[in-house]
């Protein structure tokens, strides 16, 4: 199978659907800015958290391609968005070389402690083969003007769950280890951007149209370990999937990386960033959005808030990106406590309903 | 009292002493930077923890002038930094107006829930009465050349914890606030204002010879929020501060702020600001160090790691911000598993020694 993998509508006798979503991504302004929302499968919605109640554990909701794909598409039933993101963990490659990973009611994941040395590549593939039958799953349901996007956590971002064993407030031991022992930190980064592309290699031979790279803490860096731990793995992955699939374009998220953002762009070869939604928009419309396509950056608290305040914020960042290449996304994942009535609120509003 | 009152070994008949940290704040580059450390008083320090373990609670030790006065002069014993700062917390303040802060070992503080309408400025100074004796204590140890910082936390930062009801990872309570419930999060923001400024008065009234405001959390709000929430009421307290005492350098540290920055120190007036480690360094030279005094911004792991690989940083830093008025610093406080020695190597190093 390879990533022209055909959606359920999609033939290859007929022209290809036009996806707003992709368009966006290959630097074409949309009349109207095609739309998703980062967790947008995810607690906030009852009939995600009633085939999560019935899987049993995150992780074995994550490892059934059924259940998966059944809670990827839920919200685009409800709320039509033009992409669905493939229900699963950026903690699934530290499982799939062999760390073990708990993900504890209210507390997080926890991982077992680090040693580096015991982690092993071999078995990724046959770890991960859940993840690549979801997406197949999810391809041969969803509409051909929709698009299925994979998605990885960046290695600096998985390394802290690896290094710290779970969430971090402060992330003391891996910031300590970036000082004084580099080298074990290098290989650990080393082995994660190489899992990494072929983790995302694999979900685009099954069937993923875009993929997006999460460094949810790109942004607690100072610059000289930014440029080596965030920027550097991420441009060598992004250099492998784009000289196999050079039509699959890549958004990078480094969360938080402010002014970083413009050397990311740069330095890494993305396609497109997400933005979150500390970041001044207006700066990044002028610095950002002549680079590369955007997408972003509502604050997740006013969707959560919902009514008039989160109608003129959306209102406000249409005005500043819509006359660009923009996909209207959060700054961050949705809340687990948003009223979907919110969801549906905005994304009427976004189609123009 | 005045903001004249005389350190020990200044006299009215005597010229002033040079104190290179409140040069440096005038706008004058030094040729060695003057340097002091955040947190330098502190749990990394035997003699601290022996005196915190006599003091009781750790409210306990800050409302205690001599034991306060004690500690804040410990790291310039060792050290010999050009600044000291008030031994004291943020939360001194909201504890000032009624709401009870309580600090749990190993836990940080914990707030009991919020009612605003109970929260009365009247005993503000009666409460912080210990505090402005601790000032004048330290003034009557302090060497000739040094400078005693006040300080405060922001009204958002302060806020955050007195909604929270401690730290907080997501500040899911008060974002939320902040778009659906504004008017009580003006309020809140109203009253800490005023009380922030009264309180900083009395302070320099005392012998403060400098004031920072610590905006630890100004980093995680929108831009639109940041305005409104970190701007505003941190340029009404400068514009009261420099009316009264307009020698008096007050240094902003709104931490995480990135871009921001500029608008913070067009916006507030502040004298100076204080970078965070992940503000790249070589963009705050260029568009900060223009615009006013920086001080920063060592990343503290890297201190906490020390050897070579700290000394480089530091000189990698002093390269890049001694050609203009600078004071160097960390980029956050020092980290509590700080070997004192490598403290005492970078101190040695930033003296030229």
């Amino acid at each position: 199978m390879t990533g022209q993998a055909a959606g359920k509508t999609e033939q290859s006798s007929q022209k290809p659907a036009h996806k707003p979503f992709l368009a966006a991504l290959s630097g074409k302004t949309q009349e109207r800015p095609p739309f998703w929302f980062m967790r947008q499968a995810g607690r906030y919605l009852p009939e995600y958290r009633k085939i999560r109640a019935e899987a049993g554990g995150f992780l074995d909701l994550c490892f059934s391609p059924d259940l998966a794909a059944e809670v990827t598409l839920q919200p685009l039933r409800r709320f039509d968005m033009d992409a669905a993101i493939l229900f699963s963990d950026i903690l699934i490659v530290p499982y799939a070389l062999g760390q073990s990973v708990a993900f504890e009611e209210g507390r997080g994941p926890v991982l077992e402690p680090l040693e580096i040395s015991a982690l092993e590549a071999k078995n990724l593939h046959e770890a991960a083969k859940p993840v690549y039958r979801t997406i197949r799953a999810i391809r041969k349901q969803l509409a051909a003007e929709k698009a299925l996007i994979g998605f990885a956590g960046a290695p600096w971002t998985v390394a802290t769950y690896m290094v710290e064993g779970g969430s971090s407030r402060e992330f003391k031991t891996i910031r300590e280890m970036a000082y004084k022992k580099p080298q074990r930190l290098d290989r650990l980064i080393a082995l994660l951007t190489e899992a990494t592309t072929e983790y995302l290699l694999r979900q685009i031979d099954a069937g993923a149209e875009a993929i997006q790279i999460f460094d949810s803490w790109a942004g607690i860096l100072p610059q000289p370990l930014f440029e080596k731990y965030v920027i550097a793995p991420t441009a060598e992955i992004v250099s492998v999937l784009q000289r196999r699939y050079p039509d699959v374009p890549v958004i990078g998220f480094p969360k938080g990386a402010g002014l970083l953002y413009q050397n990311y762009i740069a330095e890494t070869g993305v396609t497109a960033v997400s933005l979150d939604h500390t970041l001044p928009s207006e700066w990044a419309a002028r610095h950002l959005q002549k680079l590369c396509p955007v997408q972003g950056c509502l604050d997740p608290m006013a969707l959560l808030a919902g009514g008039d305040v989160m109608l003129d914020e959306a209102k406000r960042l249409l005005d500043i990106f819509s006359g660009g290449a923009f996909v209207f996304n959060l700054g961050h994942g949705i809340h687990k406590e948003t009223p979907p009535e919110n969801v549906a609120v905005l994304s009427a509003f976004l189609k123009g309903e």
